[in-house]
């Protein structure tokens, strides 16, 4: 029972973070190696080493490659974006399934046997694999004797990219929204039964007025349709054109359709996005108490396997916690170590104790950064020159507030040149004016900071100039049009510059480059989505839609090859590329289909796949939702972990740098503007050159923050609850009694 | 200072809850009349009379009835729905004007003068009030010599409606609006440039193509024109057609589109609705604190009034109490008045210590209802034959749920016979049959429960029935087309039923009920911004568009009577109706704005006015958002009030009270679940059928509840802080240092 618990804890790549999960791996293997005790699971050198190797980068990367290949087989196979042969695909195919084998393989090596048949994941895996074999087989011996048939298997791939340990955040939003089904079927149903409801009326009101459309067609005769064009009121996608009729025929009907936008546009849909948002937060903060609450775990289990007893407590000795570390992180610098084992043993007494100990993973988590601060190379190249009077006037110059805001409107007025004709020699010869006005001013800020301090605080721009000048001056030279359309968006991209120089912006900038990671977990969310459904779209409709050139008007052109179009909104708007005949165009579909507007004339000629698009909406504006609260209270407050609050107690140059006449102010500055500091007067000689610097809380993700506020919840000595209440949390248990006012409102 | 400071706290329509003002008013009465106490404010019997007098509801009520005609003369005043003479509005509207002045003038004598002056709000009221009077004088003199010219002063009206104290919650939506718009203005500042850098890109693009739009107009030719219509793919308006051009021209620039969708539809509209809901959420705290520090502060004050010191505190003597309660709530029975001393004075040591003073507000305010528990009137008449075996059986039949269900399905049955063709006489004859089986059901359930219970717990249905019926055979006598589309929408509320038989859907439906009231207030606030627009609306595009019968065919009418709309979308369409040729027509543009599909075209031959409604939305989802949540936390948890944990504490009868054979689970259980109870069984014979019962939470209002969990955090003892710091409370001294787990997640 206990391998069993301790096993899962230690290999359950669902919620473990890598740092604690080293951590007790390497606690097993400093202590196995040295007196050889019993622990619980296999701790061999070669069972670890086997057990690194599966973790290593390079493994996760040839993974993820395999995921891409076997995901963009689809381009090329048949109907396809560039076509391939039957046998070159189901190789390739067949090489991405035995990757994928090997590496379940591997993973049953590193895992207890029991657990790893236990995880749906792994079965999963292996049914995909056999299935999709037996279709290939399928699927090529029928197209041997020519009788073409159906590749269904290929809507199973994404099953590969959900199910991989690397991509749990994807698992984890698919887990939000099967949870938040069940809250939400009643809402909908209630919106479902106030439409059929408002449907009824509609009939009765207006089905015997002998109403027309505007294309002359009946008015609101037949229930279907009725409820069909009232759902799609909801999106607003038909208003007011639904309304218009009925209008028209009498004042008095607007009422109706007022009604029915309030109740059911506007009252539902925040009802909707309520219930949601509420259900994502609930399960948002309980995957973060387990996640804390597993980490602490498996930081006693460690302890535990370490522990030695001194006098009356149980301690991790200085020898072991060191020998620990090194294995933990091989690269820590020795002077790093040494601070670290200062912050662990307090009192310097040899050894450290259980609550310091618990605090490991997060104090190997803290960036320390080495800066040295550099004199600009000039000034050791030529001193008397770069320091002469007028070498400094233009440092002061170009250090000045004005010299910022000339450039702003240099880009401004650049822009708006942009936007004028550029067929106007006079406009196109002020694009070169501009170009060498902005290399004047690289060169100035090269020769007033030092490069590489300039580089690491000013990436952004310098990328965008080095891309603008490389493709500026390939497309002179091939005069590629793709190539000027890439030219063109940098130097659009350069007026982004405006932005950074106002504080406010910038607040609202880092919290999306904040949001960003979580929002590609987004992307691979809706990946899987609409690949499945592409794959399935393709399969059903293609080549019922065909594109011909929009300049071609032959009549098979103008109703998309397809008769049953004539006279159609579709073929009327040119919509004949919004197609399924091969995966791009797919994929296009889905987005406007996502989009919501125009969503109803295009389904009618595809089919129905908008309704998890709502949701998945849903999903992602709680998300956002979330993440800005979390970055507002963040705003306003200081979040004190336990060990930046160790850290200052023990005065280790917790501490705003003093900065050097504003050259270190352009190092730090728009990196973060967190702490830095040095470890205080008496160690500084030790550590020179070392400066200690805890990442700045504005760059770190939500759920980071989170779960750094849940810790410094937990008493630093509370053990948490058994590993199998914690594997079991519901969500449920997460509200208080009592609600106090600061929660509820 | 101290005088003005009372008198402001006594006066201040804008946060004060009648009750604890009330009796801050009624203390200095009772102690002034008894002891001629000199307390710092008039309170001769004069002055509480006129107070008293000016806060009646009929005065009440005929100010809402001036309001109400005053605005509704736009619908008579040229351009007009029912044209009056100039004469007969503007008499009218000086009639009001009067009332106005007058109400002002009642206002000034029971507030003190500097207070009364220093409000912003009477100032308002004046100035329009003059400003009115100007332009009508203007206007007729005008009007006299047949000038024609602009009655501008028309969309001042709705400052009466604003500034009166009565509608203080349209002034609190207002503040929250403008206290969220600097937040907002930098998100809308950053979306803003985000458009035009798109723009920019857009017009590089795809400006030297060539392309051709559907209506083969020039495509993202003109900077000016691609702002817009990528300001309208924001709201998602014009997707996909406005991307279809460039799509069809090459597949890669569709990532220009799907990129700009993601940032700034799903993106920013998430911030932009992160910021309303957490600015919304901040002031809302902000004034519930306010709220309640200035009732408990008038209470100190009332308390101090008509303290007297008894050994060591200062208490109220019982007599003082019992003459306060009555002056308070003259029409309070005896028993409900003991019952209350009871509870106030524990001991019952003859008089009230200061914490149990500082409850009277919320003591008054629990509802006391007296439920005798009533026998069948035909247990009276006839007791033999209604208590016969036949008898009973019908009545356990009419308590059993099958019975509640078999009604369900005959429900759903009709449903689907009103669906279907009504000119069937087999369906018209079936519409009989069901009329007959509700009918019978209503005779069946008065039958088995006693009819005023039935009926207090039944209402809805009731109302629905009757209405029904009544319309019904009116219908049948008039044949009048507005009756019969009564009773259809009457017949198909019946269906409502379905839904408050599933417990599920009940939670739904009354958290909306519970919102109810609040949405008026945003009924109130989109008024007030409709009626200004309209009336700026009818005098710029007063008969621009002219709407003629849609079956007339004439070219005249095909263009709605302007020939710049030739070949328009608006008039293809069919808009025609959608014009600002009278006040109602107004309205409904307005809303469709509101609503935003379509709204480019629309616009296009209208005006900008739809920017604010984005704003207006966005508060109305964050304050549905809200009550929601505030729902959700309240389901899972009991918040008990000071009180009931009180009156729990004497154990004077909160408990479920024992049902009689299911008869008072009808009395009871749909009105609430909540408390009742009577008054313990050794009390039981004094307060004989008298039923305590606190009004249940499921029907308070979110602000009620949010005040009662910030109460229960005060300490009763603590005083708060002065009156001066409870009125410059600002909403940033609300987060705390330190942002816990709960808060943030």
């Amino acid at each position: 029972e206990s391998t069993h618990y301790r096993a899962h804890s230690l290999h359950s790549g669902r919620l473990s973070v890598p740092e604690d999960q080293n951590l007790l791996l390497a606690a097993a293997y400093v202590s196995d190696a040295q007196y050889n005790r019993n622990v619980p699971f296999e701790t061999s050198p070669r069972a670890i080493r086997l057990y690194y190797f599966y973790n290593h980068w390079t493994m996760q990367v040839a993974i993820y490659f395999f995921i891409c290949v076997d995901l963009s087989l689809a381009l090329f196979e048949e109907p396809a974006l560039f076509p391939l042969p039957f046998l070159a695909t189901s190789l390739a195919e067949v090489l991405c399934l035995t990757a994928f084998f090997g590496r379940l393989v591997h993973f049953a090596k590193v895992t207890p046997q029991m657990v790893f048949w236990k995880d749906m994941k792994n079965i999963c895996i292996m049914v995909t694999i056999v299935l999709t074999l037996i279709d290939l087989i399928i699927y090529g011996s029928l197209e041997a004797v020519n009788v073409h048939s159906v590749r269904w298997s290929r809507a199973l791939r994404p099953v590969f990219l959900i199910n991989f340990p690397e991509s749990r955040q994807i698992r984890r939003t698919f887990r939000s929204i099967r949870n938040t089904l069940p809250d939400i079927l009643y809402v909908f149903l209630l919106f479902m039964f106030s439409v059929l409801i408002f449907s009824l009326m509609a009939l009765k009101l207006f089905g015997d007025r002998g109403l027309k459309t505007v294309e002359g067609l009946p008015y609101f005769t037949n229930i279907l349709d009725i409820v069909f064009e009232l759902y799609v009121l909801v999106t607003t996608a038909n208003s007011p054109d639904v309304m218009m009729p009925a209008y028209n025929f009498n004042w008095w009907y607007c009422l109706y359709f007022i009604t029915y936008t309030i109740i059911n546009t506007y009252i539902f849909m925040s009802v909707f996005l309520a219930v949601v948002y509420n259900n994502y937060r609930k399960h948002l903060k309980n995957e973060i108490r387990k996640l804390a609450y597993l980490k602490r775990h498996k930081m006693i289990e460690a302890f535990n396997i370490l522990k030695v007893k001194v006098g009356t407590e149980f301690v991790v000795t200085e020898a072991q916690w060191r020998r620990l570390a090194k294995v933990v992180a091989p690269h820590i610098s020795s002077p790093h170590l040494e601070l670290l084992l200062r912050i662990s043993d307090e009192g310097q007494k040899g050894h450290v104790d259980k609550v310091s100990f618990l605090r490991l993973a997060d104090l190997l988590n803290i960036q320390v950064v080495t800066i040295n601060i550099r004199r600009h190379p000039l000034e050791d190249w030529m001193p008397r020159v770069y320091r002469s009077s007028a070498s400094l006037l233009v440092q002061r110059m170009v250090r000045h507030r004005i010299f910022v805001w000339v450039y702003d409107v240099i880009i401004l007025i650049n822009a708006i040149f942009i936007a004028l004709d550029e067929r106007n020699p006079f406009i196109s010869y002020a694009e070169w004016l501009f170009l060498s006005l902005y290399i004047i001013e690289i060169l100035l800020k090269l020769y007033t900071y030092e490069p590489r301090a300039y580089f690491g605080t000013h990436k952004m721009e310098c990328y965008v100039m080095v891309g603008f000048l490389f493709f500026f001056f390939l497309a002179r030279k091939y005069n590629s049009q793709q190539i000027l359309d890439i030219v063109l968006i940098l130097r659009i991209l350069r007026l982004l510059r405006i932005i950074v120089s106002i504080q406010r912006f910038r607040v609202i900038v880092t919290t999306l480059i904040n949001i960003g990671p979580t929002i590609l977990t987004f992307g691979g969310l809706v990946l899987v989505v609409y690949y499945v459904f592409a794959i399935i779209g393709m399969e059903a409709f293609h080549g019922k839609v065909r594109f011909s050139d929009p300049n071609f008007t032959s009549p098979d052109a103008l109703v998309c090859g397809n008769p049953a179009l004539k006279d159609s909104a579709f073929a009327r708007d040119r919509y004949c590329k919004n197609n399924f005949n091969d995966l791009a165009s797919s994929f296009i579909v889905l987005m406007e289909l996502t989009v919501v507007n125009q969503w109803h004339n295009i389904l009618s000629e595809t089919g129905p796949a908008a309704s998890p698009g709502l949701l998945g909406v849903g999903i992602f504006i709680a998300f956002i939702l979330e993440a800005f609260f979390v970055a507002y209270s963040l705003e306003k407050s200081e979040v004190e972990t336990a060990i930046e609050k160790k850290i200052q107690e023990l005065g280790v140059g917790i501490q705003e740098e003093e900065m050097q006449d504003g050259m270190l102010v352009d190092n730090v500055d728009a990196k973060d503007s967190g702490f830095s500091g040095d470890d205080g007067d008496n160690k500084r000689k030790d550590l020179k050159g070392l400066y200690f610097r805890i990442a700045s809380k504005k760059y770190r993700t939500v759920d980071a923050l989170l779960q750094q506020m849940f810790e410094s919840e937990i008493a630093p000595e509370e053990e948490g609850p058994s590993l199998d209440e914690i594997l079991n949390f519901s969500p449920g248990d997460l509200y208080p009694k009592n609600p106090n006012f600061e929660n509820s409102a």
